[in-house]
């Protein structure tokens, strides 16, 4: 894993020329894949084409790859689930990186707690997934009912959505941590890259290719 | 309302003295009604029983009082709904003060999220009441599943039950506030006896008598 | 209640066309009443005209609307209180709800404590209501005198009004929680929204219609 | 006033051999005047009896002093009100604090907002006073009545009396920091010593034997 | 002094609309004395001329206002001692207000105790004025030095300057709270106009007038 | 895995007869394991023998269980490996987790980074589980040395041991969300029973009985 | 040393006009040295020409100085070791701060700890260096390796670089107060000023010059 | 220096056994010198007297040694200053640690600001040390004041000395980390012992042995 990932780029605080110059220098055909993370949109659109030719930008996710690493077995997937649509932004880091290391995934957005019909529905659907990432904000409630009905790897990732005690996320990684539901795992505060990182720690024991 | 309760005494940190003297004070026949709340074992039991001898002191709710406010309507009754038996002191606090106050009311204990089944019965148990009191600690997800499944007013107590990121109640507390439920209303945390409170105030709306 | 207010949608952070699209999707005749809060200007200025064109802005509140819900009782009437001009905002937000949902109520704002004089008028205010909302930043003490002077059910708002230890309404908020007035209800900083539908969870029990 | 205060020994944390040295060098008749403060029951209790023999301990200060300063001219007068019986142990060693350096004070208890017929009757006593200190724990709603009520200098103390969100007293520092009440100055949390030094120096301003 | 402040308008978070009506209201010539403070350069200029034209706005202090009270005894003179040319804003609100209120004043920058031999006139400047006012950030360590120096009452300023654990202020608030110099009262951060305040209430204790 | 857990017992805050009847009621030989975490050796020294004497303490882990869960596969096992010896408690607990859910499991303890010679055998040890847990306090460092060196699932548990800024472990956590070894999931501090879950949740998936 | 700092300038907060005057004051040839720190683009290019004629400003360190003092033994030199690229501002402040009071110094850049082939190279070249500067965000895990490897003086700087519990640099700066390296010192957030200051006091003592 | 100190154990938490063996180990003639840091007095005398003989106690540092390291150069001497006598805990834990690895060194006790005539003598005093160590609670004033007087690297520890807005020595940790006196270096809270480390590897540099 740690050879996969290695040419991922936390891109915040980072300038215009710099982001450029590493992007111009994995252009080439033989180039490996390389994902920029937390990169702003602003920054992308500076950087010359030339040098971000070979470059796909996704603006809500604001990651940035120019390939991806070979398909994984598409039995290894992951089930991205988000609790308001707000939270889309890193549900979508999430998937996004998901896809750069090879694992297939879907996101399904909107699963908020506050409407009870639509929650009965999450445990079925989870069934066909190996680990489940569970994307939210505020009372991050929807991790705890996730965690209640399913047997599966939980990986929880708070978002900063929200305001007055939200706490830009604080409140919703202590209710995570703090969850009734044994056994819930938690990254940092709008890491979607994380949790997709460690989904794929976990997918890599059921991997054939990797056992052997 | 505040006539009703100026007799309650918050006695945490005053001495046995202090606290002896007032219950010395409202041992006649025609005293009122005085409610303790946050009173120890040690400090109770201390007091002279000359003193206390009127008192009946609960040992789970740390309250004490000499006589009840004559019973109101029991259809203006209460549902204390707490999640775990960690928190069955607050919730019996809360029990408490509504008998204290003449509210007729029923706990319910270990409502925890993490297990389903239990849970589905809490939405027909509520039809039955006129306001629900929620108390729980660490993630506080019951507060958000509640307020849910029902159209009550639902008055949440976070309690200091927890450790690590729990921060004595501090995360409970955020949960509650920041619930997806729409129309939830926080007390302190621990604060059984507000909750009560906040109960009657709601309660007096829909008595007759009062009305009038 | 969850049936009415099943279509507010919480707008902060989503993009023009997320909400355009929501809000054209509303636009027939027959749709159902929409509130749209933490609304930003920029982002309703943004959107198509089609698109919005059935939806009224509120530029204090920051709310959208496209129509109300059926009057409920008139009897059923709200009181908002706010400490100052500053806290507007937050007491609009309640106000607006309030009578998205059917129910009458006015705003009463510059209500600080520090002129005692414009004080004395509040107890007799709040005899014409049933429920009574307090707004106030800073070191909230008009919640506390509110809450001492009325037997109604009190909600209070915490707003991010202040600076220095005001810590964007946190202060407010423990002010609040911490009163001595017993009983008083709390919400999350700056959410209007959230006191009037617990206030509208209150009144449900006092309206015929819903009793029967 | 530094000279006057020299002798003032902050006494948590230190031992009753170091305690007892100290008072045993200032127990000659000419020894000035030495004023323990925060000074445990059982650290005095524990030194030798003629080492502390010229000293007072009050219990609920928990100061220790040998003698008092001269008197001063008994209209330069502080009234110390607090807000309830559990503040007591603060107010009492802000005036004891003002007793040492020779200042009259009365001290007036459990002047809670919660009982507005009570505190009707705060302005018309703080008339008699050039200097009012003001001691309360919870959401300190007394320190914004009288300084709304009170043209006089007004300190506050803090206390770290209550529970909860009370944080130890940080929310009343806070709220009394906030208070809309223009013109409050604000010691450390508990510190009544500190509030009686403020005091002594707006006081000695009107003495007319520093003024010359 | 309630009457005197009567006037003061927090003008953070407020329209230009709103600030501009309130200054158009205190035109004429028989208009009080209003101070407004927190105002920003781009609310004041966005005001119409003719509304604002009796104010004077100063930019340091970001404050208005339309004229001064009477002067009051040049005796009761104020000074305004802050550590760094960075906390000139604070000082320079403190110094506006106690003008507004009639008080004469000066203003001393750049004391930091940094430098040793500039520090060492602080003392001799000090015995000119009745009261003092420290305005300092990051460890505020001028505060301690100032109430080592002087037996004048000491109000306390902490200012948001500074970056990381200076924690926009909260870290000098701290440090003042707890100088080992007795009796320094604090308000809260950046707040140059409440120190004014209590500054005003002090020196109206030395006032014949008032006492009178 | 929800059914494996379901008797797992937080006993923190409950009392020694509230526990000794759950276990007088697991005492008959066709009872389902249970365990009981975060019991305090006082309460289960007071419980009545004969209601625990079906129960093994372990004074450590502070925890008790009747009887583990069937054996699992004995190559789905976990490496223990704490930073130091202080930690002690959380990786027992964590390891008598895993030995009562049926999993095998080794603690390697006083792994911490300050003796590079010792660390240098970490990776070499990892090769031999399919789950790492790593319990550190402090600086936690330790997490993400051993993310760095290993491609496994890495599971964090930070600990309350410290003093100072360690916070109760609240440093020790962020230091784990924060580490630059991707992919690292972080539980409560001081929870070393929701890590062994964690890693149960993994295990399961390559458990054939499982799959089948 | 204070004789060589006296002319830093913390430039912070305040106006074009400001600096500017203080930089025309230092425009002559026998001008001391003067740094200017923590000065934005937007400022330094909004002052005119002649008055910052004299200076150069780095963009990256944010720093400003007209000329250096007199350069040191080249044997003083320190080792500037950074993170990641986006910890380069900080690093930059140190290395210009310590050419600025006359050292030699290198800056090694992305060293961080998630790739351990990298990190073997620094013990070997710490070995040329007299004292070692740390600059890292996140869990600094890199000031606890460094410490281990190096008997040398190590100062350590935590950054505001990151997002989520980074919380601006404090979760950096806990962990390097917290390192399990014994001996390491730490001064603010994004401090490389001060951590150069540091490194010029401690190689002062190695002066010859300094020593007679 | 890794090697000298590769011997120190932190002995909080840790039970009488555990330590009791470590001790015995240490026992022989030819043992390395071995320091024990935070080691309360009851766990040392819970030891056997066997295992501990050849400790000793230091009961106002809680530190424990067999042996010291040779004595080093008596030039390479280090000032520890601490403010109050509260304080004297964590000066006596520097200066143990300094004697264990041979570094000659005086405490100065009772140094605080607030008495400006003692504080006068601190100047020349420091001329006679390479090192000075600030031991301050409180606002921590001392710091700034030394770091302001003298050029000597200055190694500052902060105290959990204090009440209230103290928070256990995080203000005076903040106060260090924001000294206006350049390139003072800070250790953890009570961290006597990491400030003697830092000291021994600065005065290491000295060292003729080392450096050759």
């Amino acid at each position: 894993m740690r050879a996969d990932l290695l040419d991922a780029v936390f891109s915040e605080g980072r300038s215009v020329d710099d982001i450029g110059k590493l992007m111009a220098s994995s252009n080439s055909k033989d180039s490996d894949p390389v994902l920029f993370t937390r990169l702003s949109e602003d920054v992308f659109d500076g950087i010359l084409f030339e040098e971000r030719s070979s470059f796909y930008y996704d603006r809500i996710a604001r990651t940035a790859c120019n390939k991806l690493w070979p398909s994984r077995d598409p039995e290894l997937s992951v089930a991205v689930i988000s609790a308001g649509l707000c939270d889309a932004f890193v549900a979508q880091e999430a998937s996004i990186t998901l896809k750069f290391l090879g694992f297939s995934n879907k996101v399904y957005s909107d699963c908020g707690v506050d409407d009870f019909s639509k929650f009965n529905l999450v445990p079925r659907i989870l069934d066909n997934y190996k680990v489940v990432i569970v994307v939210a904000g505020l009372d991050a409630a929807l991790a705890t009912l996730v965690g209640s009905v399913s047997e599966k790897p939980v990986i929880c990732v708070p978002t900063s959505v929200g305001y007055g005690v939200s706490r830009h996320g604080e409140s919703a990684l202590a209710s995570m941590l703090l969850s009734c539901a044994p056994g819930l795992a938690v990254v940092n505060i709008d890491n979607g890259y994380g949790a997709a990182c460690m989904a794929a720690r976990i997918l890599n024991l059921l991997d054939g290719r990797k056992e052997d």
